[in-house]
């Protein structure tokens, strides 16, 4: 959920101070067509980590617009009378009237976050918090509310270093806060907590901006764009645009730095280390499959990844460590006709693995976000609304104990066009690169987008992406063996 | 919820034998039409009470339409290859395809009230299965499936008649039921179970149908009609109609029975009794008011009645029996230019009242779904959402402690002529009768329907609607005030 948001965005003070000029005018420009057309208010929710930029970030809005048409509250202990009446009476209280915009700080996703990283909230009452929060919303968003919510990430280590820098500061009091963040444990209750309710409250009426905290320029730009682009585009739709997806909830990174561009792909193994490594992943594969912990479980493995990223490799040495009764492996190519009569994820649903037995999808339910939405066989607000879906079928299946990882095999664009010359040049490899191949990499650009969005809108704790460093074929096949080995163990040792 | 549903409907076997043919062929039609478009495919969850004609009229929708084209899945026990994997697979593999009919027996919502009933499931857990069926149901409907969700009903007395008739049947096997429907008190739980899952699972894109289940005729035609209007409402509507809300989702009744004309409107009170009768009421009253556990209570009184029935008389009969600083009364009219920038709960919110306090609502947030609804001051979709949205609201008081009472103050055409013409003979109530009453007069069959639909849809054990009949003032203001102290008492006996 986080992944991008740990990269280090950072972008230069010139660079910075050049765009701002414009990107005020614009807001303020905008901000003054809200107020004319009185059609709907602005509700800005403001959560995240502690020393994340949140209240500079909302400083600066109040700078770049005209505040008196901005109302910033805060829900910190609530008064007498608010103890004296429902939870929701002081959020409703507060609510900017249309034309206006309303910022709220402390808000409910603030309450529940640290109730429950408190313990004064069960995992149910969560729940319960979190569907009162979606109902909320859904209906201030079918009354004309378009809501905005920025999660202000740091990474521990960012945060630390925050911590520190601020110490010194006399303003900012570690009092205020009700969670003591100078705890390491505080910070990853937190991130846990966090994650679960991101993904749970992820809709395309009213997504979550994940906004890396530790520049603040980088910062400050990323939060005035994103609000500028869904007001002006909610300014522009007529007839009840609000509970529509957000026009630009994704948009790629103003640094140009990415989550797939960010990893080392230097890794390599050499052929002996490979092979004996390989080996012995296997064996323990082998073993964790006969363990009689399995039959609590099923295993789904998830194949993704560039074209020639050595998909079908990495499977092969899968596969090879098992008995083929023990693991099916479906290729998900185009949907059939049968499967284009149902909902998208029927296709998925009817393969899913009996408990004690192994599927690969070698690709999957990710074609929604990945293929369909790069080359628009569906529309927006469907792959929007699929990051939810996903998340709610995965944690379907991780309830019902299947241990679910998810692959995604990188390669350079050097090396695939390297592997696509030699697939060419082989006569039994050539079946194996088509014209839509080369068309699919002149869209390099859109697919690396579209993985950073899948990446992080579902990877989560229950069930992660791992990114695979696939230039080098030996090292990728291991790491995947691995990944799966330890997801198995770590099932096991929970049960 | 289930009020209209428990008042003996039946048409008689010739109007039933008369309406078939024409439904007949209009369904079967519909259904060709269904396939041939093969752009959606529609969902008939079956669910209700044992013995209330379930079985029979899915039969009977066999015959009526081509069977070929319905499937008809029971889902009973797990069996071993369903409880290998999580509990939807089950569902998902059953799906009818674009075109087709699927008819759910014994589907998401027979197993969650079943396992409640029987303590299986916590009432958190109840909670989460609720969630699950919501995105079930969000989802199919976006992926193109249009959902219908019976619930066939019958009071208990009608059920106890209806078991004995079928004890002889030697095809009516009770061994099949996982529940014994025999004991009184599971009717009682399955009830109340259903209810709260009714209502919190019908949405306007998938709304709960109520179906009296006693009488065979008019049960089924029943049935026929709204899966006819639904399902030719939705083949006319292009552009992803299914998200919708249904078209025809409150119909009303086929025999012209409602629920106000089955009130006993003779009911009146002498004088000298109403004397002694309010005094004491009153005296109870302002002694529940005192009591120390209403420190841990508000008190909320809504009422809305026909015109002219006596609603501001009544209202006076109960704040005279307290202190004006007790009390606050919050006349509803057209809404304010500030509350009209808000969403529309907005300004009732702001008059909820602290711990300790009582508010009388003359006229509520009932508006939307009555004069709204009516004088077309809102969109369907606005008022058919509202029914949600006001029970979402409603369970937050009484979450809160807040003991909500709402009475509907009934009147019959006579009477309310009679005081309309007595209000414009006396000069001080001449005030009281305006243009727009003599309008709404007209319209009385429209606002009979919007309050049956009001009360099937808001009345709940936490928050039921009292019918109150008002005929006789007298009468009317002693159960009014007798009400409100038995839902006081009912609520400090529960602390």
């Amino acid at each position: 959920m986080f992944e991008s948001a740990e990269l280090g965005h950072s972008i230069d003070k010139a660079t910075f101070e050049a765009a701002v000029p414009a990107l005020r005018e614009a807001l303020l420009e905008a901000q003054y067509e809200l107020q004319q057309q009185g059609r709907f208010a602005l509700l800005i929710l403001i959560s995240g980590i502690e020393g994340a930029g949140k209240g500079e970030t909302v400083k600066l809005l109040n700078e770049w617009m005209d505040p008196r048409l901005i109302q910033v509250s805060t829900f910190d202990q609530q008064s007498d009378e608010e103890l004296a009446r429902p939870p929701a009476w002081r959020y409703w209280r507060q609510l900017p009237a249309k034309g206006r915009i309303g910022i709220f700080f402390g808000n409910w996703y603030s309450q529940m976050i640290q109730g429950r990283v408190h313990g004064r909230l069960k995992k149910a009452a969560l729940d319960q918090a979190i569907d009162g929060a979606l109902s909320l919303e859904q209906m201030l968003c079918d009354e004309g509310t378009l809501i905005f919510k920025f999660w202000f990430h740091l990474s521990k280590v960012q945060m630390k270093d925050r911590l520190k820098a601020l110490q010194d500061d006399p303003l900012h009091s570690w009092r205020l806060s009700p969670l003591d963040w100078r705890q390491s444990k505080t910070y990853d209750k937190f991130v846990r907590v966090g994650e679960r309710v991101l993904r749970r409250t992820n809709r395309d009426y009213a997504p979550w901006y994940v906004v890396e905290g530790v520049d603040e320029y980088y910062r400050s730009l990323t939060v005035g764009r994103i609000l500028l682009e869904g007001l002006q585009a909610a300014l522009k739709t007529k007839n009840r645009p609000l509970a529509q997806p957000h026009a630009a909830p994704l948009t790629a990174s103003l640094d140009e730095r990415s989550l797939l561009d960010s990893l080392d792909m230097g890794q390599s193994l050499a052929k002996a280390e490979y092979q004996q490594q390989l080996a012995s992943e296997q064996a323990r594969f082998s073993g964790l499959m006969r363990d009689k912990r399995m039959r609590r479980h099923a295993l789904v493995a998830v194949f993704e990844g560039n074209d020639a990223a050595g998909k079908g490799g990495a499977i092969r040495r899968v596969a090879a460590a098992l008995d083929p009764r023990q693991y099916r492996i479906v290729p998900v190519a185009a949907p059939t006709e049968e499967e284009r009569a149902q909902p998208y994820l029927w296709r998925f649903w009817r393969h899913i693995p009996a408990r004690g037995s192994f599927t690969v999808f070698d690709r999957s339910w990710y074609g929604r976000v990945l293929v369909e939405r790069v080359e628009g066989f569906c529309s927006a607000a469907d792959w929007m609304r699929a990051y939810d879906e996903i998340n709610d079928f995965e944690e379907q299946l991780t309830d019902a104990g299947v241990v679910l990882v998810k692959f995604w095999l990188a390669i350079d664009q050097d090396t695939q066009l390297q592997r696509f010359k030699q697939r060419e040049a082989i006569p039994f490899k050539r079946f194996k690169i088509t014209e839509d191949d080369w068309r699919n990499r002149e869209k390099w650009p859109l697919y690396r987008d579209a993985v950073g969005d899948m990446v992080d809108r579902t990877s989560s704790e229950i069930a992660p992406w791992i990114l695979v460093e696939a230039n080098d074929k030996r090292f990728a096949r291991v790491k995947v063996l691995r990944t799966i080995n330890a997801a198995l163990e770590a099932a096991f040792g929970k049960d």
